[in-house]
């Protein structure tokens, strides 16, 4: 017997429709190596140096935080072929700090089917990554490229 | 006698102020690297399996795409207090791909005072991030903190 990871598809989903994700745990460490491959500015790379700036101390590059979110929206959301962004809006109202913990909390607001292509549409959703004290550190309101049930497929 | 980067301040851009960057090189292995962290879906994972989806190929995480897009913006504007970005659009029109060559191009389209705090102000640099082909692979419009020239401040 073949096991089946449950598979989401275009026809599976309703504006309305919200999810919870896991949640991830933010080192310093992971903090200095993200920003020293991608973000090499003292406040994302030096406690120290970080608390004479804007931040008072060690905070992740926003990129890092939305690389976090894309990982823990990838483990809630089985797409059927893919979680596939074309563009979306992004806003950091917090940093993002050692020993935080984060979970994303999303919903679809809207579905658009294709009128070019019957297969697939374009799904909005919005999401808030919340840390352990209920800060936000990142809203997303993403595109994305979902495609419907195959006429074939057998659930 | 002390060396120093050129530093710049709210003071020193205007509207139409263009910037090309240095470049990154990309790699399978980096793909595979980054997407193993935070996006591990298989068309950014392994080549074989991306072959089947719409990708035709590995292409790398938007995100990873937006990562190596700070980099180089980080390297081409030295803003005094650093690069803070409060919100943004992003879109990516095409994937990057192993081998790729990427730069950024970007130019400060709106500058907006603070009203409240009158050391900083609000900047909005939009910029594209382009391939060896002139292929964009993102195109993002960023609102950016940026400081005043402190009064006491020698250059």
């Amino acid at each position: 017997m073949k096991q089946h990871t449950p598979r989401l598809f275009l026809d599976d989903l309703a504006p309305g429709l919200s999810f919870r994700s896991g949640t991830v745990d933010v080192t310093a460490d992971e903090i200095r190596s993200f920003a020293g491959q991608f973000d090499p500015q003292p406040f994302h790379l030096d406690d120290a140096a970080a608390h004479a700036t804007l931040f008072g101390g060690l905070a992740a590059s926003g990129w890092h935080t939305a690389a976090l979110t894309m990982r823990l929206i990838v483990e809630s959301l089985p797409f059927d072929g893919g979680l596939i962004g074309t563009h979306c809006e992004l806003a950091w109202p917090l940093p993002t700090r050692p020993g935080d913990r984060l979970h994303v909390e999303g919903e679809i607001v809207e579905i658009s089917p294709s009128r070019s292509k019957p297969d697939r549409g374009i799904v909005v959703m919005r999401s808030r990554t919340i840390n352990q004290d209920d800060g936000i550190v990142q809203t997303l309101t993403a595109s994305l490229l979902v495609f419907r049930r195959p006429a074939t497929d057998t659930v």
